[in-house]
């Protein structure tokens, strides 16, 4: 159970497989957009069922669908389908339903219930066209990552985001199918180079307590990044919007608990996230940079860089030097990151 | 600045003015409701906007809302206005905008801008009827909790809750507003007998992450009390929610990392909060209960009572004891809980 600096993890394993799984789920399922927009036809908003990684996924397909295919979108509470069983008009609502494993019972449940109630529905999955939550949808985008083995999802989350970009595209957002199809070949050239993750590991290696935040589209890769600590790291990592760390909490981060921060290379979002990690310096934390470009590596404590994608994928790269932070931090506080305590790989909420 | 544990914060009397204020707030508001019912008309979702403590009461209206008034709901990403400036189709959309103040920039601009993208709006706000937010919307339901000058909210938030509640039953949810009329003098009840937050507080005073977490309508209290611990606190308190707690992170409680768990005293989420209780003893970590009647405390470390409400109700009741801890550990602490470092009570993100 131990950890073992020296060796080699099913995690660091599933995190190089990446470019490969992204380079199969984005070939797959970008010739499927006519169906898609075909069942979301005559529905305006988007419902996402999700838990978990799955529902940082589906963050990022939020802001994604909102800023640039000018629908609604929400993300479902499963409790008021399987806990309270109400009753909720969703006529004109495309449900989006994401699990990796495609047999969460309550993810199961609560798509059946969307379209008892009237939605149109979608299935993202890893577990195949013959998984009860592919099963139960209209249309189901298998997402092609194999098998994941670690129990922290890597593979199966990056695909996650790709066929969300896949259905982003499906309802009209006018950004371009080939940039999506060059992200593979930019996150292969950056697990090629050298990622320092060195000092950003040392630091958080001695700390109890760690915010992370970003803005817009890179907010999903900041949560996704605070649950991977918390479960592989058992660290108190607080995933927190920028707005919302502005808004109040800023007080939580001091010279013992930093904070990591999260941003696209370019986009609308990356000024304002600048503005935030010169905050969190001033106020005597350290705070440490992932993408950005060399406006956010130059007011951080330390930072690494994501690989060169356009904001409306960046989070797709930006995830991957957290996946290895948390994979090394894991192991050199002593922990197996590929099977963390209290978890396993197919989570049931009831 | 110090803390001093004898004397009387302003956020305590605040906490104490509550009953008052939740009494004028239902007593203005209950008689709007036609008003409401009005303007909501021909809708079928409801969309919130707001930030911090008020995203917190909005996810209360969200579960009140869809579990009992039958709409679908959605909490907005104010960036994907005012940063991404994007065209977002809420036809049929009642939007509901939450700021104390009714001064927040960012909360009255993407009001303005969901009223644009074809939104009925409806203000909820302490600021006034003549609030720049209260001033951009239709309807301004104005709660009465008065002046607020304690950083932390508390009053204001109870508040908001209270006029949330007026709104679900404005949406047609088959609740009894007598209940929602009872709530002042219980929370009084509650506020007169002894609260015994002694043994939790000094738990807290020696830990550096905290979860809190709840289910249901519950769950928007559980958010509420880790935002008062991280900016009141300085605490790292990581606000899950029950099925995303099990989903994974369940491994970042320990023997240094408590968890706080919240009930209503009845209700289809209490026996699965009851379970997660246990599954954090079992953990080996601390389990401190508020509310969930005797089965929540007989499962926990500790455990404080909240006023006896139905379960519609009870998040306004439920983070009265939360305050309660929050203000006294801060004072433990040396913070002065009325003006903790790095707020301001108006607040700006841009």
């Amino acid at each position: 159970m131990g950890g073992n600096e020296g060796g080699s993890s099913l995690m660091r394993q599933e995190i190089e497989q990446q470019p490969e799984a992204l380079r199969a789920t984005i070939d797959a399922l970008l010739p499927r957009r006519a169906e898609v927009a075909a069942l979301a036809a005559e529905t305006s908003t988007v419902l996402f069922i999700a838990r978990g990684t799955s529902d940082n996924a589906a963050v990022y397909g939020s802001y994604l669908i909102q800023a640039h295919a000018g629908r609604l979108t929400a993300l479902a509470a499963p409790s008021i389908a399987t806990t309270y069983r109400a009753r909720v008009d969703l006529r004109g609502v495309l449900a989006v339903a994401l699990s990796q494993s495609g047999r969460t019972e309550e993810i199961v449940e609560t798509l059946e219930w969307a379209a008892s109630c009237g939605a149109r529905t979608l299935a993202i999955t890893n577990g195949g066209p013959s998984s009860p939550l592919a099963e139960a949808a209209k249309v189901a985008l298998c997402t092609e990552a194999g098998e994941e083995r670690a129990v922290p999802a890597t593979k199966t989350f990056t695909t996650q985001l790709a066929a969300l970009a896949v259905l982003g595209l499906a309802l009209g957002a006018p950004l371009d199918a080939g940039e999506l199809r060059a992200v593979p070949d930019a996150i292969f050239e950056l697990l090629a180079g050298p990622v320092e993750v060195e000092p950003i590991v040392a630091a958080l290696s001695t700390v109890s307590g760690v915010v992370v935040s970003g803005r817009g589209m890179a907010y999903a890769a900041a949560l996704e990044l605070a649950i991977k600590l918390k479960e592989a790291c058992y660290l108190s990592a607080m995933g927190l919007s920028y707005a919302d760390l502005l808004h109040g909490p800023i007080a939580v981060v001091d010279e013992k608990t930093p904070a990591i921060v999260v941003a696209a290379d370019s986009g609308p979002t990356l000024a304002g996230t600048v503005d935030l990690a010169r905050r969190v310096t001033g106020a005597g934390a350290q705070a440490f940079g992932i993408g950005g470009g060399g406006s956010l590596a130059a007011v951080c404590t330390a930072a690494l860089a994501g690989p060169p994608l356009p904001e409306w994928l960046a989070p797709i790269g930006l995830i991957v030097p957290g996946q290895l932070v948390t994979e090394k931090l894991a192991r050199r506080l002593g922990i197996d990151p590929d099977n963390p305590r209290g978890l396993s790989k197919v989570t049931q909420t009831d």
